[in-house]
Parts: structure tokens; C-alpha cells; sequence
């Protein structure tokens, strides 16, 4: 089996550490990937500490992977040894439920594997991308456009799609008025998107501290949800609010923003219930809705369109041995806008 | 002006009393309808008792109007005195918002103006339809096709355009499978639209009392929500659910019931707050919506289209002294499915 560098987690509360991971063997549909960076997601840290039930450790995470292809089993159509690839938030599905035969994988009908703290399907544990190497089946591996660097393209993988899908699958276009909830690493990328889509896009955003950031990824407008006028100016203005905030928000407040027919996605949540007036939901017709990330094919589309609208993530690089104050500055949303380890600095395979 | 023979409420707990109202003169695009049946509807129970905030009495209620034109207005254009027509729970709106513009009265943005307990344009409390006469403007009246007798249309005005429109605006037909949640009045319009719009129709009720009445009235299938197994055996099972129950329901139970994109909609609700998980919102990119009645020209197509499939509610037809022991019954869910009035028993007016 394929040994390959790791930065680790072995407890809850401790510091990553440099350790190992095995890879399974190259199976006849598999691709063994040569990481070359990964993405630092907040999933990642709720993860490890626990935040969302217990985990085995030591476990290695990351699910935002840009690197080449070094080897392919016989089967494999998809993909080449020297290509340039990555993988998201999913390494494996059922392939034959309805939700997975629609293209929405991560919708299946019997659970995707995660990339990290999934069950594989020979029982053991996935291990993610904050290594050197990882074994994926070709069916979630996909093609990085020349144009997008490794470093911009990892992020694209979670933060990206995750953004885009609802974008998409709700019609955010010419025409349309997009909000957006927070601008942080999903909240950057969805106002890139939306603008690249042609909506006409608003952030809204605790304060006006990221004011200049938000207009320059292409927001036509810019309002701190601290100021109550907002919610009053604003009243029924979207027909799309794509809420990336995990936290809890005055849903409520939100909901009141939208036009006829509006919706409000959430692709952020926080694990508690909230609350909802349903009086408010049906004044204009409202939805509330939820989506995850996306599906592989969309996830492609997703690449492609980046490359063709010159769209890309803001990264601070970083080496291994950093991404222990890197957590600590993502729990500070101290981040503009997404860290991305150096898989280099791991040492090798 | 003219004055009419009413049944109209005095205080917050008394019963209703034989009253009169004074109508407005019949202005240039007026119509004066001589009542034929009133529909009776949860609604008027609520708002007489200030379940939905203080009201000034005398009051007299109704929402599901269906008569007779007496008398129009010299640039009435869509009516014609001898027409049978029907008014439902809209008599005004600015007409000049977007939404009224886009067809949706019922959201239009400086508020319509309620049938009863609203507001009209010269100041005065709008009164409805336990009563022997009405002048609305013709935008508000719509045209009850001859198949469909007047006992019938009544209740379609209210119940049936407010469950007709949610079933048409997420798209219910072949291929589409439909929840109903609640077989009451709401509920077994919802029921009969479903089914003739050519969805799989299930009915949602609490026990299985019903379940013949549900089966005849178009239903495919039908669960009693009391037994745990329900929730287990429909996960994921369909595409909308329509919620017509207006008491406070565990919405997360109701929401893992949705496919892949499906959609609740409720058109009842409790003015309390209601919670929701959003992870199971999440999953299957679920959404969670509102709707109230449906447009003027919607409401037309739902006579039309409730004419051409031979759909009417089933009615209790009572006398306008029974409507007091009627609004207990309509309280203790003992109506088989909406109790009208025949108002030729209010006298003459």
C-alpha cells in the first residue's frame, strides 16, 4: 500500500502533527493522485474537534485537493498519469439510487463517502488531503482547466461548488437580484459567481470592513446587517439570498428581504433548530431552502466555468507547519480568504 | 347606499346576530352581487374571536362569495347584470405594484385589501359575506362557470384557489408524487385538484377516520401520521407536500418525506414560531415554502379548470341561524368538508 506524508490529528484538542497515511492499493478504477495543495475548510476543524460527534483519530482531513495524476488502474478512462486534477468533498457514492443516476451524489440515497472521516468501502476510515498522495475512483476525480493554478483550484472543490450550486440550480442570472450572506470563503466565492453569472449581486455582511474586498469580486452593492436601516431598505429586494453563514442568523429578518417568489438557500448551518414565522414565509410566495455542495458533474461545470470567466479563489499559501495558527485565524475569521497548504512542505511519500 | 341583511358578530364571544351593512353606491367599474351562498372558513372564526389581533364590531365575515349581478357600473366591461359570478378573499389592491402587475394581488406590495376586517379606499371596514349583498370592483369579481352550482363555487373561491394555486405554481402533475397534509376543508380540495391535475396524490392525516372519503375524493394512498411507521416507510417519497393543517406540525418529520428537490408548502399556519433543522434541509436540497390563496386571473383558471374536471368540494348547506352551532363544529373538525350558507334565509335586504 502506498504510504504517503500527512499532517494529523491525534486528539480533539492537540495540534496536527506531522504523521502518515496508507492508501489502499490502485484499484482497476482508481486514480493515485500526487497532492500538490490543499484547501483549510472550517468543516475541517469542526471535524477534528468534535463539534459534530465523536471521530477515530488520529485522522487526517481536508477536502479541498489540486494535485497530478501518478498512476491510473486499467479501467480508468477519465484520466491520465500527468493530468491535472483534484477532489472535493466526496470520494465514492452508491452510482445506482435515484438522487446518484440524477447526477447529485451527494445526495445518495445511501450516503456519499467523505473524503475524510468517511467509511470506505472496505470498512476503513478515509483519510483526506492534508497529505502527499491520495487513491480516488475516477468517477470523483476531476479535470482542473489549465488556466486555474493548483492553489486557486483547490478551494474551488468545496467553496466553490458549494457556492455555485445553488446559484445555479436557482437561476441566478441576468436579471436576477443575489444576496449574499457573509463574505468569507464561501461568501467570497458566491459573489465571484453570481457576478460572473450576470446578477446583480449585493453582500451582506456584518460590517463594512470587507467593503472594498466584496466590490472588487464584482458586488454591485455592499450593507452591514448591523445596521437595522438594511433590513428596512432592502425589504423585498432578492430573489435569491444565498446564506453562507454557519452561524445562527434571524432567519426571519432574511426572509422578509425577498421578492415574489424568492428564496433563501442556506449552504452554512448551525447544528441547533431554528426559528421561522411561517406568516413571514408566505407573504411574496417565500421558499427556504438548504443545498450541499454539488454534484460531480455540476462540480466540472463548475471548473470549467471558472477557467472560461477568469474566476478564481483568494489564497494565503501556506506550509504545513503553519496550519495550526491557520485554524486558530479561520476560527478568528482572520482569513482573506482561504488558506492553502503547500503539500511540499510535508515531506515526502 | 344600499343596506343588506347581514349575520354579523358584536363582540369577541357573542354568537353571531342578524344585522345589516351598509354598502357603498355602485361607482363606474362596480358590481353589485345579490348573494346566493357563503362559504364558511376557519378564517372567520379566527378573526371574529381576535385570534389575529383586535377587530371593530359589528363585523360581518365570509370570504367564499357566489351569486347573482344586480346591478354594474357604467364602465364595467367583464360583467353583465344576470352573470353568475363569486368573490373570494380579495376586493382591492394597488394594481400598479410589481406584484399586483405580475398577477400576484395577493402579495401586492402596499397590501390588498381583505374581503372582510380590511380596509377599502374611503376609510371604512370592509364587510363580507354572511350577507345578502356585496359591491366590489369587477377586477375582484370573477365569473363562476354554469356546471358548477353556486353552494359549490362558494367554497372554491377560498379553499380551493388556495390549494390549487401552490399544486400549479410547483408544477403537481403526471409524474409528480403529492402529499396532502390534512384532510379538511383545504385538504380535500387539495386532494381533488391533485388527483385531476394527474399527480399520485397521498393523503397525511392524523388517523385513518377518513380514509374512505380521502380515496373517493382522488387520493392514491393514505397514512395515519399518528403511527410512527408512516414517517419511516415515506422518507423521501415525494415531490410537494402541501400542509393545510394550520396547528403547529414537527416540520423536520415532514421535510425528511421530500425527494430529491421536493418542496412543503404550507398554506396553514400557526402564528407561533415554527423550527426547522437545517440539515434536514440539507439533504435532498429540500425547501420550505409559503403560499397565500392565488391571483385573480389564477382563481379564474381554478373555476375553469374545477368546471372542465367536474371538481367541487363537498358542502353542508345550513341556514343563517345554524351558523353559530356551525362555527363549534367547524372548531371540533366535525364538517364534512365546509359548511355554506344559503343566505336567502337572512331575509331581505
Amino acid at each position: 500500500m502506498p504510504t504517503v506524508a500527512a499532517y494529523t490529528a491525534t486528539s480533539p484538542t492537540a495540534p496536527l502533527t506531522p504523521g502518515t497515511v496508507e492508501r489502499r492499493e490502485v484499484g482497476p478504477k482508481d486514480v493515485l493522485i500526487d497532492i500538490a495543495y490543499a484547501g483549510v475548510c472550517h468543516s475541517d476543524i469542526h471535524t477534528v474537534r468534535g463539534d459534530w460527534g465523536e471521530v477515530p483519530y488520529p485522522l487526517t482531513v481536508g477536502h479541498e485537493i489540486a494535485g497530478v495524476v501518478a498512476r491510473v488502474g486499467e479501467e480508468v478512462t477519465a484520466h491520465k498519469v500527468g493530468d491535472r486534477v483534484g477532489v472535493g468533498c466526496m470520494v465514492d457514492s452508491c452510482r445506482e439510487c435515484a438522487n446518484c443516476l440524477a447526477g447529485a451524489e451527494q445526495y445518495c440515497l445511501r450516503g456519499f463517502t467523505d473524503t475524510y472521516n468517511g467509511t470506505d468501502r472496505d470498512g476503513t476510515t478515509t483519510q483526506g488531503g492534508y497529505s502527499t498522495g491520495i487513491v480516488v475512483d475516477e468517477h470523483f476525480v476531476l479535470r482542473i482547466p489549465d488556466t486555474i493554478p493548483f492553489e486557486k483550484a483547490a478551494p474551488l472543490l468545496c467553496a466553490g461548488i458549494t457556492t455555485y450550486s445553488p446559484l445555479r440550480n436557482w437561476n441566478a442570472g441576468p436579471g436576477t437580484k443575489v444576496a449574499v450572506v457573509g463574505l468569507g470563503g464561501l461568501g467570497h466565492m458566491a459573489v465571484k459567481i453570481a457576478h460572473a453569472l450576470g446578477a446583480e449581486v449585493t453582500v451582506l455582511s456584518q460590517s463594512l470592513k470587507k467593503r472594498e474586498d466584496g466590490l472588487r469580486f464584482g458586488a454591485d452593492h455592499y450593507h452591514a446587517t448591523a445596521d437595522p436601516a438594511t433590513f428596512e431598505q432592502l425589504a423585498g429586494a432578492f430573489d435569491l439570498i444565498v446564506n453562507t453563514v454557519s452561524a445562527p442568523i434571524d432567519l426571519d429578518a432574511y426572509l422578509n428581504l425577498l421578492a415574489l417568489d424568492g428564496t433563501i438557500v442556506s449552504v452554512g448551518a448551525p447544528p441547533e433548530p431554528v426559528s421561522v414565522i411561517l406568516f413571514t414565509l408566505f407573504e411574496n410566495r417565500r421558499s427556504f431552502a438548504g443545498s450541499k455542495i454539488g454534484g460531480i458533474a455540476q462540480t466540472q461545470e463548475m471548473l470549467d466555468f471558472c477557467a472560461e470567466h477568469g474566476i478564481a479563489p483568494e489564497v494565503e499559501v501556506i506550509a504545513a507547519d503553519a496550519v495550526n495558527d491557520a485554524w486558530e485565524r479561520v476560527l478568528a475569521s482572520d482569513v482573506r480568504y482561504r488558506f492553502v497548504i503547500d503539500t511540499s512542505t510535508l515531506g515526502g511519500s
